[in-house]
């Protein structure tokens, strides 16, 4: 995912909008059974909340973050007030998630980097980080603990689960897994399941990782890291997150503070260098293990599964749909959006589906807060609207 | 550019439509004045002929060969007769370039790891092999060298200076350096200039060898070899040359010798593998010196050079033109071709155009020899016509 965490604002005294400060939280789940057969006997769920739970407890919208995002949302970081969050723009008052009405629930997810349990973490039976001996956790195992988690706050619906690109797979999953509890579904620039293509990035990614001379089996920790690999991995990935359309605007063939070519092997065009800088900044913050584990998970991702349809993995979902994909989007691309749709219609399900004209690509779905505002807010307080004339508590 | 080169045939005796064996020749050129600014005392050359030179000379046709291409364009190599050329199915007896009536010649380029002076040739100053000593080269090189090589042979004029992909490039630089040389250009699957998605691509790729542990500074002849890194760029190029849609068909997502995932980081889905594979097996054939260097040579190649238009760079341009794209080619986009079409057209120069329909995006100019037979075909035989009306020898 486009690295949007971790931006420090120009004026950090211009809360305009802002959620404001959030506190990080941890929960604790315990005795989970993953979708390997695996089981984790102690996960902590790092989670951060926004807005304000109504009494019936019917305004909770879970955000599911993508690769490389975390439970930081929104507003600004309680523990560095200058970094918000990474949908900072889509969440908070008066956006299209709205904080004055609906309460945000947002978690790390599970073999995240970012304070949920994950391979960097302690394995209590050794007391060394888990590295490669972690689990493979799928896009099922983290709604597992996310519901858990939400069980572990009493809420026991959700007006809606939202996410973006692998948050949306999670939207996706919850849909199926728990469709009593969730009375509508966003999933934004994701898709069902990735196609070759997608996997094949991913393949590369992980290779680059895994070949990474100091990766050490995945038991790096406390010792060099393998940021070469993690660099291109990133690389790689930025590059699938724009489009051809989108680099020849902002990159063209221009050259970094020169006129001519270098004839070296240097970083000489634009591209370049930005690839260069964004590979590199994403080794600071971001663990070499997470990514294997979630672009694995991203590529077993099949809302099918073993056999059937698409319509009858979602037969009988009882929730709302929403479905925005991203003209110019290759890596998630609109026809499988259009596919995700054309399955809810064919079992009567309610599904609204805009394909936006963007030429951001995938970056679209963070980087194109006023197309998404309409579609996001009106729906949103449509689904509320209908929630309570049904179920008034 | 695909790993065409070094298939062996199922059946070494079919040799129905082959050139046969083709010896490998070699030509040396002394003085080479570089791009840079650099000279090299002296290049051997690596070419390979097929058919026969008429008595006036006017049949002769260019091949230029892509990225990972070299001198062995059609027919079975002399040292390994089992390996057939990388565009046998266009060259030879009957074929799109038709043996039976043109001289065709294609040379390894310089830079290249496939016989020509290169970074893994001995510099002569210091009797090791050059590494990152050897020169950056261009596109324009590329074609000065081969000009050097035709003089030698006594070749005067082109009938056609044909190539796809890089070999495409070669061919463009043609025209504007040697306009009164060639009769004809064909650019198949080519542009006029890379975009900054290409370009990105082939940094990352840059960058996976550079990074590597074992590359040396690219001083790693005789030692191990930056395998790694390699295979990564290759695995790279790879996807870049397929399209979203012949992965889906070729692969989907599709499971290698199992039913299950496996929850580990083994390579499982189909795609996985053909990678791995792709990347390991260039490493043993290519040089990845050579790779940077020829990456680096595509990224710099622009027709326009410092100022001006595409329409001035071509300008004055006598020869006839034939450009053909692929439907599914995203890595030199249709685009890119039209656009060269278009200035071509705006100057009167003589221009037919086709984008072919194909689902094998860039790879379709090695895989699509029934579609591109009959624009090939047909028009060599006309400039051939219109070069013996114009001047009877």
């Amino acid at each position: 995912m486009p690295d949007i965490a971790g931006v420090t604002q120009s004026n950090p005294w211009d809360d305009v909008g802002s959620a404001g400060v959030v506190p990080e939280r941890t929960a604790t789940v315990r005795d989970v059974h993953l979708s390997s057969g695996e089981v984790l006997e102690r996960v902590d769920v790092v989670y951060e909340t926004l807005g304000t739970l109504s009494p019936a407890r019917d305004n909770v919208v879970l955000v599911c973050h993508a690769l490389s995002g975390d439970a930081h949302v929104a507003g600004r970081r309680e523990s560095d007030p200058g970094v918000v969050g990474w949908w900072d723009a889509f969440v908070g008052p008066g956006k299209a998630i709205d904080t004055d009405h609906y309460f945000v629930v947002a978690s790390n997810v599970l073999g995240g980097c970012s304070g949920t349990t994950g391979p960097s973490s302690i394995d209590p039976r050794t007391g060394k980080p888990y590295g490669l001996d972690f689990p493979i956790v799928t896009i099922e195992d983290m709604v597992e603990i996310q519901a858990r988690l939400l069980d572990s706050l009493g809420i026991d619906r959700l007006l809606a689960v939202v996410g973006g690109s692998m948050g949306g797979m999670q939207a996706l999953a919850w849909a199926k897994q728990h469709p009593q509890r969730v009375a509508s579904v966003l999933g934004i620039a994701t898709t069902w399941r990735l196609a070759a293509q997608a996997i094949a990035f991913n393949e590369v990614g992980r290779t680059a990782i895994l070949g990474d001379s100091a990766f050490a089996d995945g038991a790096y920790y406390g010792g060099p890291q393998p940021k070469h690999g993690l660099a291109i991995a990133r690389m790689i990935g930025h590059i699938t997150y724009l489009s051809d359309e989108s680099m020849r605007e902002k990159f063209g063939r221009r050259l970094r503070d020169r006129d001519e070519h270098a004839f070296e092997f240097v970083s000489e065009f634009e591209v370049e260098s930005y690839l260069a800088y964004q590979g590199r900044r994403f080794t600071e913050r971001f663990d070499a293990n997470t990514y294997l584990y979630m672009t694995k998970a991203m590529d077993y991702f099949d809302l099918i599964g073993q056999d059937g349809t698409l319509a009858d993995a979602l037969r009988g979902t009882p929730s709302r749909w929403l479905v925005l994909s991203f003209s110019s989007d290759w890596l998630f691309p609109t026809y499988q959006s259009r596919e995700l749709v054309d399955a809810l219609r064919c079992i009567g399900a309610r599904v609204s589906y805009a394909e936006i004209p963007s030429p951001y690509g995938h970056d679209a779905f963070l980087l194109e807060p006023e197309q998404q505002y309409r579609y996001i807010s009106s729906f949103l307080s449509s689904v509320l609207a209908e929630e309570r004339e049904e179920a008034p508590r």
